[in-house]
């Protein structure tokens, strides 16, 4: 048997969204705002899913690396954009721990609260920061499944000394999840793991 | 600024095992036996994390595709062995769910109980069977942090139509994830998400 490579890659508009060889973003408004406009870049370009993630040095606000939900164009139920973000981050840094020893303080910023998958996953990453824009039920409202979190989850980062801000524009965020909406975007995952109708 | 493609890869030596253009597994004793024997020569041939999963036709044992963990291979937290046994089954049969309509039903077998990040991927992935070996305790009395889950998480998924086998081949099992607690291999993201020592 033979088995195929995967090849994550972010889609050919993004990189040129950033000129020069790095970018800051001091504020966290001004961060959030990038990640929204990446998923908005992300509906409108690839049809693809509403979401997008980055990791930015927390003090400094220089971006390290940019993540959007990859899930329909490349078939892969894991490419949130949290994870690509964070995947990304790791491998231009070379360390499978953003917050290890003699590192800056990394963050996250997503713009909508993340799923139990991407939960899971950001204490693994070393971020010290989570920022979200939309709610977890803003997600819902439109179809899209969280999955089932412990429903003290922001408490839980910040027991692992992971600082959770909420609610950062979140009336944008919740625009471009309306958008995705009103364009009859598909709400994959949707099945709620029960079988297809008809089985 | 540039950003990297993620090329994620089997170790060479994987493939290797299966000879012939398909291996088929028709028991769950066999399909975890694969698994457990991945996950020691994960540790053998890698020094690597001592986890494996693979994903199978449920009824037949067909193998669709195997995954290890590649944490410290490709310095990248998010590569745990569901992860990449998941996004290869889907790469493999070009789709990002695989209980769609018209499919066999697919499950996945670990073994290890999943952390809180896998747990949250395995109703994303379409997977309608879960068999674990060793139980999430077993891994921790090792020291690897399993993260934050619901503490009813198996009823979580049989509520999303995923049915939960536990307790598989756990002795053996458990056999791997001693062996690389004694040959000294290293126990990352085991922070636990707080600062790293002396900052």
């Amino acid at each position: 048997m033979e088995f195929p490579e995967l090849n994550v890659r972010l889609p050919e508009w993004l990189p040129k969204l950033f000129q020069g060889p790095e970018r800051v973003y001091p504020s966290i408004e001004e961060r959030m705002g990038l990640v929204i406009e990446l998923a908005r870049l992300n509906v409108e370009k690839e049809k693809a899913g509403p979401f997008a993630a980055a990791v930015f040095e927390m003090r400094t606000g220089k971006l390290v690396a940019p993540g959007v939900n990859l899930v329909l164009q490349l078939n892969c139920a894991i490419l949130h954009a949290e994870m690509v973000a964070i995947a990304m981050a790791q491998k231009i840094l070379g360390t499978y721990d953003l917050g290890g020893p003699a590192m800056p303080a990394h963050e996250i910023v997503i713009n909508t609260e993340p799923c139990a998958m991407c939960l899971g996953a950001i204490p693994w990453s070393g971020v010290r920061r989570l920022v979200c824009g939309a709610r977890d039920e803003d997600a819902r409202i439109i179809g899209f499944d969280e999955g089932n979190k412990p429903f003290d989850w922001a408490l839980s980062l910040k027991n692992r000394g992971i600082y959770v801000v909420q609610d950062m524009l979140r009336e944008e965020a919740i625009s471009v999840l309306e958008e995705y909406q009103s364009a009859g975007g598909i709400i994959y995952n949707s099945r709620r793991g029960s079988p297809p109708a008809g089985t």
